[in-house]
């Protein structure tokens, strides 16, 4: 039987609130076994550039990334937000290691193209993740703590979703472990109905999710996640949650299914 | 014989000059066998805390960081800086891995007590150095770029000198392997006449050196900096040299010896 590994993706919201984010990472320090940490912190990007006079655009909940905002979420992503968590990690004897896709090749991307109208800028989409390279940390029982950041090998770093990072690096590690993949955010899972809390679903399959989208009960930046979801589970990882950061090791939040 | 490693220290100035940098980075990727590179920074975090309304105090060239100045830091050297360092090097298929001493719990520091009515805030001083994990990283053929940033093991990310930082890699690794250092600046070594470039020492002892530090010749940040090299040599590194940054392979600058 293959070893389980856990790869969690937190979002901006708890990264961002510093008494969520302490608690989140007591439960993660707590997960048994190999694991990876993915994070956002597209908020505290906002807040940032903001500061520094440059206004944020998202088109369709992703950041429009000119030369200037790239260097936001550089600092911000890959300085501000990951660093604080490794320390944070460090003193709960996880041993830590910050990443972007740049460092050690991890994880290469390439430029979106201009699709629809719309130049993202400096956004990536990923084209190859290191397994072998990311294999050979953990043997050595280190915990990548992974910032939303790739590169295209050409010297240029590049503006990464979280959701589709925690993704691929899930994916890439099917092939040596047993993976589970949970996504955390504010809401205790996918809701039946948005504004009742205690409509999560235990389980959500493909068909289902389908029918959501149709009806709108499912929409905005939970369709992303839940696409990424479900091209996790057909190349190979074993298990996807999602679920809240404050019940990361309860096991409730909706189970996602083929 | 062990083999030779060289320790690389780079400054702000040339960091922040994007043609001197590229050329510099050009040089080290030049460099043969295991490297490491210990970058500073310290201009951009200036500069990035003047546009956030911050002002910036330096006591004898090492500066007051408080809360806010922690983070600007944290931002600009272990993100900004690092990471644009770590894709520029890995276009040059240099394998680099950008480090905090956070990361992997690497080089830990106390804060600095308060001393002659300085409080210097959140700055470091290195209390270890875990060079085997620095070792096993080396053996991957992995090159570490490492931020001059640390960390106190309680969560606590510490601002720490650059210079300093090199010289302790240094020593830490001098058990394994026979280390250069290299303090990389914009002048092209010691000189015995600041306004004269041409007059850079070939060799440095440490009776000279005092003479020169009574005499005024050497004075400001090249006393810490020389401080540094000479505790170094006698703590099992090999070579350090003094240099301009743009003759890293021409063996040009100052040859520090005990």
């Amino acid at each position: 039987m293959t070893q389980r590994l856990t790869v969690v993706k937190v979002g901006g919201k708890i990264v961002e609130d510093e008494e969520r984010l302490q608690a989140f990472l007591d439960d993660f320090a707590g997960i048994a076994g190999p694991k990876v940490l993915v994070h956002g912190g597209g908020r505290s990007a906002t807040d940032m550039a903001g500061r520094l006079g440059l206004q944020t655009t998202l088109v369709e909940g992703r950041r429009v990334t000119d030369a200037d905002m790239l260097r936001v979420v550089t600092m911000v992503y890959g300085g501000l937000v990951n660093k604080h968590v490794v320390a944070a990690l460090q003193q709960r004897k996880v041993n830590a290691l910050g990443l972007t896709g740049a460092d050690m090749d991890i994880i290469r991307a390439q430029r979106r193209p201009v699709t629809g109208g719309v130049d993202y800028g400096y956004v990536g989409d990923v084209t190859r993740v290191d397994a072998q390279a990311l294999e050979a940390l953990i043997g050595h029982d280190c915990v990548p703590v992974v910032a939303p950041l790739t590169h295209d090998g050409r010297g240029q770093l590049l503006n990464t979703n979280a959701d589709t990072m925690a993704a691929e690096v899930a994916k890439a590690l099917a092939g040596a472990y047993d993976v589970a993949l949970v996504y955390c955010f504010e809401k205790p899972g996918v809701l039946a109905d948005e504004s009742d809390e205690r409509s999560v679903l235990a389980h959500l399959d493909h068909a289902t999710f389908q029918s959501l989208k149709e009806k709108g009960t499912i929409q905005g930046g939970m369709i992303p996640k839940l696409q990424n979801a479900f091209d996790a589970l057909s190349s190979g990882v074993g298990k996807v949650i999602v679920t809240s950061a404050d019940h990361l090791l309860s096991g409730r939040g909706t189970v996602i299914t083929r």
